[in-house]
């Protein structure tokens, strides 16, 4: 055996044993090490990059490492064995991914605003605000030798009396702490209770003089990124609010891959392992340190996620989502208790799953579509989450219409060099000088900030200003010398946003046009998708009315930008609007309200869906629009009227 | 530290470490050594003898131990301390209540034949034998691309569509399974589901051609010792049988010290531990071993015992059952599951208990007063319970009266020197030639087995023969001299049934004017109950039809004896029936037919419960029935006859 020590830029440090000959990609995985893999391992995306300090590895030599960079340590970890102790150091952009998890400021307006907006578009379509969760005070008679009836008998009566409602159900873990409770408060308590028209179900009991918080947990499963909610149930106020990286990361970038993985000996449960105990249960520890709630205190959740990641975390077998003829366990399930999967929060608490409505379009999309609104006007909208799975809704109250892309994890830093989530030292807008070349960015964090890498806003403001600049082909080649633009051995072109010595890396944060390629390759699956299915309903761009844009991909998204490249169709500006983390604020919205909950069951039961694999001319579609801004230059005429002018 | 080594006359030893000073019972306790100790640790029983092979103890000395056999190095290890490393030798009398654990043997007719006869009376009854679960084959379409429904929505429809039940509820453990096993079985499967009027709960699938067993829990948890069977929910079969001692037995034999020890910090815990942990478990791993079940297997359980036992099973809160006004956590519960509780078997099996109807009389007598079918009869008759708790009830079709007294453990071999359950070794019958006062006794195991102790059976013959043969006074004192009598140095008399050299013990098995006390005592406290129960309703004896006796304490009962020594009221003795564990066996019932578990309930709720202790005239009653057979003789005409014939 040897000693592995993984050294991260914190300073800290941890300590694993590997055999000779072991992968150090695996060895990292199985000590929980986040190295970033987006392509599961296979020495194709070049981001497994880790430094040798001491000892040594048996490591391919691939195009992603320079000779410069060999010469001072680097590796891929997914072509190096261990042969020896070693001691490397994994760079602060992986675990930017997985780290740094913090609660959002909730002083700050623009942290609550989407869920402000979700409140008042709710009301506005009629859907109130009202969930299922009640507080219930009850003072019952103090037992005596004449008035003998057990504890829990006493305590249904006294909640039948107040509801009218004959079935209470008390369950263990209230029933473990009932004699307790009630001698302890003399018989008269405020019980947290989910009240349906059927029966009464006790969650907790507490002293007529408790502070009493009936906490609910929202929780956004990207592929990517996982954001998530504490809300009050009570009065829908936000309570908490944080963000990390899914820690299935590790397991690869897009579905596919973590499918494949899942299906290893113990994959699934790894996969479980790595979304529950390894991203959702620290942020519930997260959040609750920062509104100084108990875990227990966290009666209900809602988990809204595409299909396979809601399989994932439920530890369903994905296998059959990515085989033909691509059956999902569930579109919708009541079965889900926190204890079930170790969520850490109250076992009893139920956890509702925005439904799925096929193996590629799932829950963030109906979650989503609930606060679009697009079901509730009669004018035509497009609804897109931009994700690793870009999903597309068209329609309006009377018909809507779904399908499916894969965009690949480039919007969520993804598959790009120096792409990462939108954290901390993200560049999250851009533009570049046309005569300099010189950049101004602005980047995600405190004041002085150093930049770390590039998210999705700030890549599309990249490439947009590179194109327009003339820096860049319509292929995204570089076509322009300067300072910032370079080519290694290779002949591949790229350009430095900053250098390392300005940048808070290991590295210069730069694009390249590898990166722009994948990122072309996003935006024109995106594009495509768009166009194929108005094609296919024989609607035109001009027909669209308003077209409502979702991710988490930055603060915002330059729309002007977004149609520059030829990512969103060229319509004019002010139909564009961006929603925010819509996955989120639905399940959100699905949480606060019980009749919201209805309605995504009834919008997914009622939304069609189209697969783009199968449709005719998707392909051509797709082929066309890796281009900048489009092969046919026609569709964008406002992008040829800006270049012209 | 110091080292302590547990040798078990078997060769076995368990080792533990232990500070200087610390008491050597409570050094077993936590070492999970049985060691009895029904006075919970007080030097008052003289039960928890071991003794000490090499080292030293700090030691107090009893009228328990003889200088003799201080001199071997006989030890209590109740007012033991460690002062050194030792080894001492625990006595298999200990481990005759915890180990000897074994499947019975179902090809004996006897073992089988209380349940035959439980059915049997329940079909007169006109009781149907119908429980709630079923086997259901279902087949489905395979999914095709034009065919795309959820595995879970598939099989939730082919269900109700045989059932008509809307409702079909899918838990998790069988979500996670369902993708694989409708593959595997190319969506045709046999499922085990729980069917009502309302819902479908889905248990267990199986293939098509699988064999399915779907087994049943029932468990006795009597104070001292806990009797289990599983049977086949399909056809009422007894697939297997065992029995054993109740862990909870070294925190003290009666259920007063037991709830004392469960509010002790963890105490709660513990106790709960020590009866699912150390006695159901091993229990189910013994019998599904026995009859090729796998635990996962069994999809419901019923469990009867006494309020005490009930509540510290569940891990609630039992102090309020001794403390004024008497207050269970539930009479009768629907919320607690397999999962909850730590039973290993199937996690979503349903515990159903046997209902309690007051702090002391529960689901024992509930479930045993369902079996004795005195409810079924306008005679009225009496049931009686022989436990460590004695219950009693008496009544019709038209009306049942219940109370409770506390017996001690005497019938099931505790605070009995030389007492044991009704297991290998323990004589259960005997007589005594009235002039050679020599014992003649059968006792339990293969042929050639040796005497280890006395079980309660055993026990009432023993003293019954000594009084018919005019050895004791009508006071339980030795009034003969012979080769078995001897007195000790304190004067107090004992009469030896084997000698150490024809005994499988370390000891003579002997039955002592102390033990002679406790007997009468826990036999006065039945008959005193049983007439004040009659008297308060203006009965008398002669008005009592049928009597019918249950417990485990032995093969049978001797009926003339136990009215000989005044246990049991002086009727014909042809009104006698002796029902056997009907606590194990109206579980059965319970478990077997939901009709049978909804007339228990009903039962319960119809049961009226005296409390003896605020009886006037209770104690007058008690203070009199402790002698042999009686204080005024006219109660037992035919004894009186006997002696004069």
């Amino acid at each position: 055996m040897h000693k592995i020590i993984f050294k991260f830029e914190s300073g800290e440090g941890i300590t694993a044993f590997a055999a000779s000959g072991e992968n150090l990609l695996e060895v990292a995985r199985k000590t929980n090490v986040a190295i970033d893999a987006p392509c599961s391992g296979n020495a194709a995306c070049g981001k497994c990059r880790v430094k040798l300090l001491s000892g040594q590895l048996e490591s391919q030599k691939t195009r992603h490492i320079t000779d410069e960079e060999y010469e001072e340590g680097w590796r891929l970890a997914c072509v190096s064995h261990v042969i020896s102790d070693v001691e490397v150091m994994v760079p602060d952009i992986a675990s930017a991914y997985k780290g740094r998890m913090k609660a959002a400021d909730l002083s700050s307006p623009e942290e609550l605003k989407i869920f402000t907006e979700t409140k008042d578009r709710l009301k506005v379509a009629g859907i109130a605000l009202k969930n299922s969760l009640e507080l219930i005070p009850v003072s019952m008679n103090v037992p005596s030798l004449d008035d003998t009836m057990p504890d829990v008998e006493r305590l249904e009566r006294a909640l039948t009396a107040v509801t009218g409602i004959r079935q209470v159900r008390v369950p263990y873990t209230v029933l473990k702490v009932l004699p307790d409770k009630l001698r302890e408060n003399n018989f008269s308590v405020q019980c947290v209770v989910r009240r349906s028209a059927k029966d009464v179900f006790v969650y907790d009991l507490y002293g007529m003089d408790e502070h009493v918080r009936a906490g609910g947990l929202v929780v956004d499963i990207g592929t990517t990124t996982v954001s998530a909610l504490i809300i009050d149930m009570l009065n829908g106020d936000i309570l908490a609010k944080a963000t990390t990286g899914n820690g299935q990361i590790r397991y690869g970038a897009d579905v596919i891959n973590r499918i494949i993985e899942s299906r290893k000996p113990g994959g699934q449960k790894k996969l479980q392992d790595a979304v529950i105990d390894e991203t959702i249960n620290p942020l519930i520890h997260t959040m609750c340190a920062a509104c100084g709630l108990k875990p227990a205190q966290i009666y209900r959740m809602c988990v809204a996620g595409n299909t396979t990641m809601n399989h994932l975390f439920a530890g369903f077998n994905a296998e059959p989502l990515r085989t033909e003829p691509y059956i999902p366990v569930f579109f919708k399930t009541n079965s889900l208790f926190a204890n079930d999967l170790g969520i850490n929060i109250n076992p009893d608490a139920h956890i509702v799953v925005a439904p799925n409505i096929g193996s590629y379009v799932g829950g963030d999309i109906t979650a989503g579509t609930l606060v679009s609104m697009i079901w509730n006007r009669p004018e035509f909208s497009i609804f897109i989450d931009l994700g690793t799975n870009g999903e597309i809704v068209f329609g309006n109250s009377e018909f809507m219409m779904s399908c499916a892309c894969s965009a690949g994890p480039a919007f969520e830093g993804g598959d790009i060099s120096c792409g990462m989530r939108a954290t901390d030292g993200a560049i999250e807008a851009c533009t570049i000088d046309e005569t300099t070349m010189e950049p101004s960015f602005s980047v995600i964090g405190d004041p002085g900030q150093k930049p770390i890498g590039l998210c999705g806003s700030g890549l599309i403001d990249v490439i947009s200003e590179l194109f327009r600049c003339n820096m860049i082909s319509p292929k995204g080649k570089f076509i322009r010398e300067g300072a910032r633009i370079r080519h290694d051995k290779y002949g591949m072109g790229s350009y430095v946003l900053a250098f390392k010595e300005d940048a808070d890396s290991v590295k210069d944060v730069e694009i390249t046009e590898v990166d722009i390629d994948n990122f072309i390759r996003a935006k024109g699956a995106i594009f495509s998708a768009i166009r194929t299915l108005l094609t296919s309903l024989d609607f035109d761009v001009s027909m669209v009315d308003d077209v409502y844009v979702a991710g988490g991909i930055g603060s915002g998204i330059n729309m002007k930008n977004a149609v520059g490249i030829g990512m969103l169709p060229d319509i004019p500006l002010d139909k564009f609007h961006y929603i925010g983390n819509s996955s989120l604020s639905g399940a959100y919205a699905m949480l606060l309200s019980g009749e919201a909950e209805r309605k995504v069951y009834e919008l997914a039961r009622s939304m069609t869906y189209m697969e783009l694999s199968t449709t005719p001319g998707y392909m051509d579609e797709f082929v066309a629009a890796c281009f900048i801004p489009h092969t046919d230059t026609s569709l964008f005429p406002s992008v040829h009227q800006a270049e012209t002018e």
